[in-house]
This record gives structure tokens, C-alpha cells and sequence, in this order.
């Protein structure tokens, strides 16, 4: 049997990672690391420097390939996401086949959390409904949602009450918004927000050195993250950045 | 100034603590460890084996006091914690005047995740509101959600959608459940849910030795869950489990 490990190591910061995904690092012979373009290169840093770290006996094959990038433009956003789930898992299905060997252990080290927002899980269904036998095994890590609260020093959850995390393209729909975190919002939901009674917490780059915190009223604070966020960008090439929304009451 | 550290221990694995948690645990001179009865006795084991691990110098004070319990029977929730935050507050301001000095490095030991259902952070604020000045710093940890869902092998969330994690006493207001995550809920809530579409993942004492997972379409294994889970408290004396409601099309 082939092995692999999905390993969660954290937004950013190379000391939020767990000793578990330390351990599951050690017992791999190669990685298969993705390269996702501009950011992808910023996170792929943050991978090599894990395995110079944790690794320095270099005793392990590095797989690297370009991702397939995902129809951006598509109409139907379900459809492009399965079209390019089923390109990933040819991908995956050939690389899992020809770089790692009966009895070896591969693995993937993914950013964050594994279950929050990541394919990967879901491509490798696809990879064993193509025959390809496989034993899994998924490692937690902190993911951007956790960094956000530690750094603004704020529950994620009011008393009794719950958190919803969501993707951004999701926000439109919300008929409500009491206490929700988004996450991959390129468009900035937030800013057509008027409601008087929300606050907002704000993190870019979290854990990284370039991190950037704004948190405030929103309505007083839009501008302010709507101007940084977009000098960062610009200055960066890219951004990544996450939110919780709170109505006060 | 005083600075506390809140520590994210993760949910029970000892190796599911980050570096970062480990390195604060380092710098303290002082551990609060409040016993809240039975769960917290077994908890607590957890907590001193992590000091004998990561501080076996044995250089730091221990101030161990019994948690003020909330009143369980009170009419009215809200105001049931209310009180019950502010007797925390009057016993946390004076362990923090009396029990740690200027210039000294308190922590907390939190399971966990800090920001999820935990009440420190909300307590601290009201004891900086009756005067204490204090320096925090949060350090997350993997929460009990997150490993559920790295033993179960699945994601959190579907493509493209939200996530909503909630404590069991808010069930009953759900109008549709979707893709729900569920913590404290000693009622068993998902025993009344009819519907045939639901998928249950659900996990007990995860991280430990006692760990017990099971999952399945809801009608077929929620009798089981019923069983063990009954069985598993009446052993042990107490339970803490956690499970993903998913409704699959
Ligand atoms: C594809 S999702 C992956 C999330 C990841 N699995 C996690 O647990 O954080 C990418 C989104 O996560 C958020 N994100 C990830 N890392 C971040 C960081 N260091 N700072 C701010 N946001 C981050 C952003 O909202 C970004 O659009
Ligand atoms: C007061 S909340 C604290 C949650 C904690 N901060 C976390 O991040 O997991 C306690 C609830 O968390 C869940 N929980 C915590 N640890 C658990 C474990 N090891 N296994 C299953 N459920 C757990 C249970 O639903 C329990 O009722």
C-alpha cells in the first residue's frame, strides 16, 4: 500500500505547527507540493523553509508541478470547480502513481487547516474512485480563522451563539449577518455593508512579517481597510486576507 | 505590567500542541489551573503531563483553585452566565493580584482552541474593567472540530459553502441544517432529527485513548451513537463529544 499524509502547517507562521505535524514531516519520503502561481510561490517559500527546518537530513524526494488553474471567468461556478477537481485528480492520480512507490509515504502539506477550504481531501476521493488504493491519514493545523482571533484577542463565538465561516461568494446570500467570518473574498463584501451596529476584525498576511491588522466599528473603518488592503496588494502582487463580522448590540 | 498568556492546548493528543504554545509555556513563571469537577479532573492530567513534558525544570508556581459552577437549573441562560462570568472575573482578579507579580509571565492552559466556546478571554475583559492592567497574549490551538474532522477523513465544509458550528442548546432554533458543526450538546439533539438526507460524523474523547469515532447516514447509526455514547459516560463518569451534521443531495 501507498501512504499519504495531509499535513496542516498553520497560516504562516513556522511555529504554528503542531509536534503531530512534526512527526508526520519526518516519517515522509517525498512531498508533492503545487505551485499556484504568484501567491502559491510566497506559501511555497513557507513549505521549503518547514523542510530545511524539520527535515535538514534532505533525505526525501521534493515533487513539484504546476496546479491547474481553475476558469476564473466561468458562468457556472459549480461547473468550473468540478471540470478543474477533475484535472487536479488526473494530476494527482498520475503523480501518486509514477513518484511514489509501493510501501512509501508521500505527503502534502497544506496550508492552514486541511477541512477548512482545501481540495485536496476532496480530490483524492476522486484519485481512489479511479482504483488508485491509498491509506490516508489527515493532520489538523491552526488555520487563518484561529490566527485572526488570537491576534485581535476576540472570541470567535459570542456566549451561546453560533460562528459561521463562509467564502465570500457566499455573502450576497446571508440575510443576516450576526457573527460570521469570511474567508477568499477578492471582491471586499464588506464594503457594501451599511449596517451602523457591525464591527469588523481584520488580518492580511497573518503570521507572516508583512501581517496587517485593522479592527473598528466598520463603518469607520472601511476606507482605512479598503485603502491598505489595496497599497498591500499592489505592493505585494498579491494578498490574502480574512475577516469576522460582529453585529453589537 | 503583568502578562498572561492564553495557551491553546489542543483537544486532548499531546502532540497536537503548536511550537508556538510550547515556547509559551516556556516563558511562564506561573500556571492558573481552575478544576471544574470530574471532565476537569481527567483534563487536568492532560495539562500536568504537558508541564512534566515541556517544563521539566519544574521552575513555575502552580495555583490550582476549584472553578465557581454555573447554576445548571436557572430559568434564563443568559443571565445564568452572566453571574456565573462575573464570580470568574472576582476569583481570576484576585488569583492575577495576588498570586502574580509585576513583571511576571502568567498562562493558561486552554483546551482546545481559546476563541471556541471558552469564556476566559470574555472574563479577562471584565477583570481589566475593574482595574487590573494586563498585558495578553492568545496563542491558538487545534480545536476538538478540527480534529473530529481530521479523524473522520473529511472536510468541514462543502464547495463553496459556509460552515456553522453551535452549541447544542441552539439546535432546536435551526431552521435547516445543512452543514453543521455541534459542540456541548449533552441533550443529544441529533436523536430527534427525522430527516433522511442527514450524514452524522461524530467523535468522543478525541485525542485520547478512549477516543470513539462513528459515522453514517443519521437514521441507520444514531440508535448506536445513542449506545455507546451512554455506555462510554456511564464508565468513565463524564463525556465530551462533538459531531458534523451534513445533509447530502
Ligand atoms: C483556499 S482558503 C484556505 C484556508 C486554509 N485552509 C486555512 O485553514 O486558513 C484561502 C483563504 O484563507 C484565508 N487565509 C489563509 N491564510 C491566511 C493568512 N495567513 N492571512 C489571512 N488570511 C488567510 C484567506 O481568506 C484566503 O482567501
Ligand atoms: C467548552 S467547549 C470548549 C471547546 C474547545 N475550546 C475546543 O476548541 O475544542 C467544550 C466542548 O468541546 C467539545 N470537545 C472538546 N474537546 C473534545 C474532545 N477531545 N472530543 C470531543 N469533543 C470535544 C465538546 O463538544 C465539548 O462539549
Amino acid at each position: 500500500m501507498k501512504q499519504l499524509l495531509l499535513i496542516g502547517i498553520g497560516p504562516g507562521d513556522p511555529r504554528q505547527i503542531t509536534l503531530q505535524a512534526i512527526e508526520a514531516l519526518r516519517r515522509a519520503q517525498v512531498f508533492f507540493v503545487l505551485d499556484k502561481g504568484l501567491i502559491g510561490r510566497e506559501l511555497l517559500r513557507t513549505r521549503h523553509a518547514m523542510l530545511d527546518q524539520h527535515r535538514a537530513d534532505g533525505n526525501y524526494r521534493l515533487v513539484q508541478v504546476a496546479d491547474p488553474r481553475r476558469d476564473q471567468c466561468a458562468a457556472h461556478y459549480q461547473r468550473a470547480v468540478e471540470d478543474w477537481h477533475e484535472q487536479r485528480a488526473a494530476l494527482y492520480a498520475r503523480l501518486l502513481r509514477d513518484e511514489l512507490k509501493e510501501g512509501e509515504t508521500g505527503a502534502f502539506l497544506l496550508w492552514g487547516e486541511p477541512g477548512l477550504y482545501d481540495s485536496t481531501l476532496r480530490i483524492l476521493d476522486r484519485v481512489r474512485q479511479r482504483g488508485l488504493q491509498l491509506t490516508l491519514e489527515v493532520i489538523p493545523g491552526i488555520s487563518s480563522v484561529q490566527a485572526l482571533a488570537a491576534k485581535h484577542q476576540i472570541p470567535l463565538n459570542r456566549v451561546g451563539e453560533p460562528l459561521t465561516i463562509l467564502p465570500g461568494r457566499r455573502m450576497p446570500d446571508q440575510s443576516a449577518i450576526d457573527n460570521v467570518v469570511v474567508m477568499l473574498d477578492g471582491d471586499c463584501h464588506f464594503a457594501h455593508l451599511e449596517d451602523p451596529a457591525l464591527f469588523i476584525y481584520w488580518g492580511a498576511y497573518l503570521g507572516s512579517s508583512d501581517e496587517l491588522l485593522i479592527a473598528g466599528p466598520l463603518q469607520h473603518v472601511k476606507a482605512r481597510i479598503l485603502q491598505v488592503r489595496e497599497r498591500a496588494r499592489r505592493e505585494k502582487g498579491w494578498i490574502m486576507d480574512t475577516y469576522l463580522l460582529r453585529r453589537v448590540s
